[in-house]
């Protein structure tokens, strides 16, 4: 990113040397995400970040080196790993768990990572400002695995916060099926004995949700809702997972939960819910989370090795970067797309 | 309740005999609660019951006579006992866990409980239909107690869902410090490390919360959400408890609430709370709930017993009915009032 | 039960009648279970129940009469249903939640539920105290459905309070691939996302584990908590079931366990774990815990409704218990044995 | 440190340089602890140290300089600060999400801290490694702090984890009313409504835990546990925390649990609790934790800085270490030495 409101541009840039403390990775593949558009779309002082910066925000590569100080135990050069996207300051409450999403200082770092404010992954080498930041990919292939870092965490926080509710006998409802409901379905399917209903307006997506293992797919429209009460012997769903985020899709949300469930809205559409007494079944709760935390990372690497998350990922040239971003705006990146910036 | 937005009359009613299964309680105190206004004034058809029925919904009294089946181990003549509130089926899995507020039957039951819609407390005896709806009082004494079967028992509910988030150095809001703020300011002192602060238009009653425990009493108005943040450090509070539930103490509640939160409506005035992108913090999670759970009661009065919960009451025989009805319309009642029906 | 260390007498029994409260069931299926053993072999004043009574505390079968006040509402006469095992006196804080393995005055009651001190369900009616210890069975079929109520609460109850250490990475072990422990492998797999190794003596029970869906079978023996340790990248394992109990088993539970962890024994072959510094590892909770609760059981239907959970069933005529006890006794009951005393 | 089996030696040291990624702190205090006298006592080979180091793993003093790299947000030069005690590799799944105490790379890194096995605080200057081990400590005094980051996050981290079973009406008990001891029931105390029985062999202890706020004091002996299920209506403690962790203290906690209850055991003192059927409660869970985690330690302080929670702390000058160490021995000292370094 050079100007707001433009197109980012390709640029040769040296390899960076990393400081102390810092790591820098060799990058094999950095996702493409719709947040990005936002990014290049937001008009000059929407975001807290200076210009220029490289994008990128989903990131996977190998270590291939330590600036100094930044070598310990548990981690070599060579090995693949990803970059954990939010980084905070390390130090305060949220940070120290883990929770670099919830940052209590991000408003002073002025930038939420690598690729948001930060110069991120797409680009041959990548600086990491601290080891704690990289998760070890083990045998996962680093070419395609960098989704895992906003595609599949996103959705995994969202729904690890809701397990307890997702008792067998409960169902759990994904609305939108792209690529973060794909990834939503998996995770329900492989986290929990619930019951899992695709809900989207497209059908070839529901097709795609059906092989991702949900039990069943109900087309977006006045009656989604009661059809998922339905398919619920009449309960509504345990867990509704928005990744759409319009007025319409949160008030499906709504109108499916039952009594005791989680409404979680990650999709960032711009819609309202209108919390209300009557609005929303008693102790519903409606809430929208942000990413996800380190240790969810490690989780969601482990069940991606385990064979059980297997995100649809489609690759390119790091210089198609620009055609990759034009087909993403016209809705034509089935799954997710990932730029391969080594020549 | 004989008729529908019309004011209850006293009539004499014989002793009823209990039933298989029922208990009869001899009825020392029923306590009167802003809902019956509610039950008064609002039109047929808005509420599912039949007419007429006793009112009361809070009641505390003494086990009088068992019915064929109903004597089992733990409870004998002469007991003092709660009457719990939510009257269920007693078998679905939410009344399998005791919360008989989410009975998944309610619809086909048609009726809440005694009091409402069914025979209530504000008469000499009162029919509870079984055993499991009694909660021991110990030694507390039955005549003040009824007030903790619902405007303890409601926020305490509330708190306990919320109390893994106040860890030491959290802050929590209650909003409104009538009978319900009340008990929620001495609840969240005895069962958390958080600091307590209270919100509300009348600094008589913020006085009774400072006297109930609040750390800070906070005048309602447009900077009150500041002030929450600026006493909690610029975190805003990790719950919010909204004990009146308008358009602008919901409002105020978003805007006091911090990253990770509970923003919790127990209050119902009517209002509405936008949820959208950037009106409420990342991970807050807005959600009304109804009532409280049978464990959660004999935890309510294991609190009282232990001298941890007070709640200001006073009495009045219940031919005065009319009379406190009348004051509470006011709002001229000051904590909260129980008719005494035993001559 | 007619005498203490005897066989069980199989006589003719009138057909009771429901009284006050009371729901009469026509008997389905009955488990044979380990535990009868214990109870016609231990002498007299081990268990603190009169003589005689009926064994039987697996039942399944259908609702067919009601008693005066035992009808509600969720219960029709014909309705297929489990017979919630331990019966407690429904009153008192676990009871209340459902918790009647728990109950507090199990001591005052004289015996544990039908089979275990009443009249159990090897009989072709069996009367119910309560509709309360009813679960619908929904479509299941009551023939085969009884051991749910202990074979696979049982398990559920020990795996439910582990599931927030399950996450994925993560490695379960169940020692003992009997009724018990393939129920327990079957639940692992279908609630968690961990990696399931079963722990046994003998081939033919991990043959039998590895159907049940078990990643990796270990022949019991010395090294078994080595190979756990490596199968599971030097971690150990975040939660050890053992369904057998003895000394050695136990140990290999403690070795083979990893920091953190649950270390959950519900087999009773009267083995004892010495807890002391460098015996367990850091955080290890060693533990007992006894059968389920009543919303759990409704969960163990869910998911055998859902096909998650297939216990091994095989039939017999109720005038065949003489031998199918004696089988039990010499091992030779794969899976579980169920009673039908329907002519 | 110099030698094994010898007492440690006060010499003079360089103010060192903090390198790439360090913090430089100047030390305020440095605790005095039990466990330096294993350190001096144990022959070589028992712990993985190399020799020398300095002792003293409590550690509170203000940032003096960062070394390069290490500046970061929320941390200034002079900012008072506690050195938080296990020192993990700080990527793994432990230490990502502040457990560094459990951290699974801790065999490799061959020391436990500052202090054990690395320098420590004993001196005017400490070296700490990273600032994710510091923990701002506000406005207290840095001079008497230091026992917060173990005599106090010790019980923290032991109580935190029983805080859910600690409901109004339970009991929960600590045994040995030394200094974690007088921690622990001032931590009880804050954190729930549980009473608290403090159990100790010297009345002079138990009349300190009397004025840190236990409800019932109790001379250990045969009768405690008794005297403990008395106390709790006959139920037993919901939390046994034993800080002494001799086979007595294990057999008292055992026998004064209740069902469902936790027995955790943070006193090394060698002893062993068999667990067998009968010997523990029901689904009680016998447990060794081991110190706390980073986000609990600036709960401790949180608290702290709240006036709820006073450890008793004597100062000396570091150039009475030798004296101080003698009189710990003896047993002299009563609540926490802490030793002064600053001249």
């Amino acid at each position: 990113m050079v100007h707001w409101q433009a197109p980012p541009e390709l640029t040769d840039m040296p390899v960076p040397e990393p400081g102390p403390g810092e790591v820098l990775i060799k990058v094999a593949g950095a996702g493409v995400c719709h947040s990005d558009l936002h990014v290049m779309e937001w008009p000059e002082g929407t975001l807290p970040y200076a210009l220029p910066f490289t994008l990128g925000h989903e990131t996977a590569g190998w270590v291939h080196s330590f600036g100094p100080g930044a070598r310990g135990a548990g981690l070599n050069e060579g090995d693949a790993v990803l970059v954990y996207g939010p980084w905070g300051c390390g130090l305060c409450p949220p940070c120290s768990r883990g929770a670099e999403n919830y940052c209590r200082h991000a408003a002073e770092i002025g930038a939420a990572g690598g690729g948001l404010g930060r110069d991120g992954g797409m680009s041959e080498y990548m600086l990491v400002p601290s080891p704690r930041l990289l998760v070890p990919l083990g045998d996962l292939d680093p070419h395609t695995a960098a989704p895992l870092t906003d595609a599949a965490l996103t959705p995994y926080h969202a729904i690890k916060r809701s397990l307890h509710r997702l008792v067998p006998g409960t169902t759990a409802v994904v609305i939108g099926a792209g690529g973060l409901g794909q990834a939503a379905v998996q995770l329900l399917k492989a986290l929990s004995p619930a019951e899992v209903v695709a809900v989207d307006l497209d059908t070839a997506k529901l097709d795609l949700a059906a092989e991702s293992g949900a039990d069943h797919c109900v087309l977006a429209g006045d009656d989604a809702a009661d059809r998922v009460r339905r398919l619920s012997g009449g309960l509504g769903a345990a867990l509704v997972l928005d990744c759409v985020g319009a007025d319409v899709t949160m008030a499906t949300a709504a109108a499916a939960a039952s009594v005791e469930s989680d409404i979680t809205v990650v999709g960032l559409a711009g819609g309202t819910l209108p919390v209300r007494f009557g609005a929303v079944p008693w102790e519903a709760s409606v809430s929208m989370p942000y990413w996800g935390t380190r240790p969810e990372l490690a989780e969601v690497i482990a069940l991606a090795a385990a064979g059980k998350l297997h995100l649809p990922v489609k690759t390119y040239p790091l210089k198609e970067a620009g055609q990759v971003y034009g087909m993403l705006q016209e809705g034509k990146v089935p799954g997710r797309a990932v730029l391969l910036p080594q020549p």
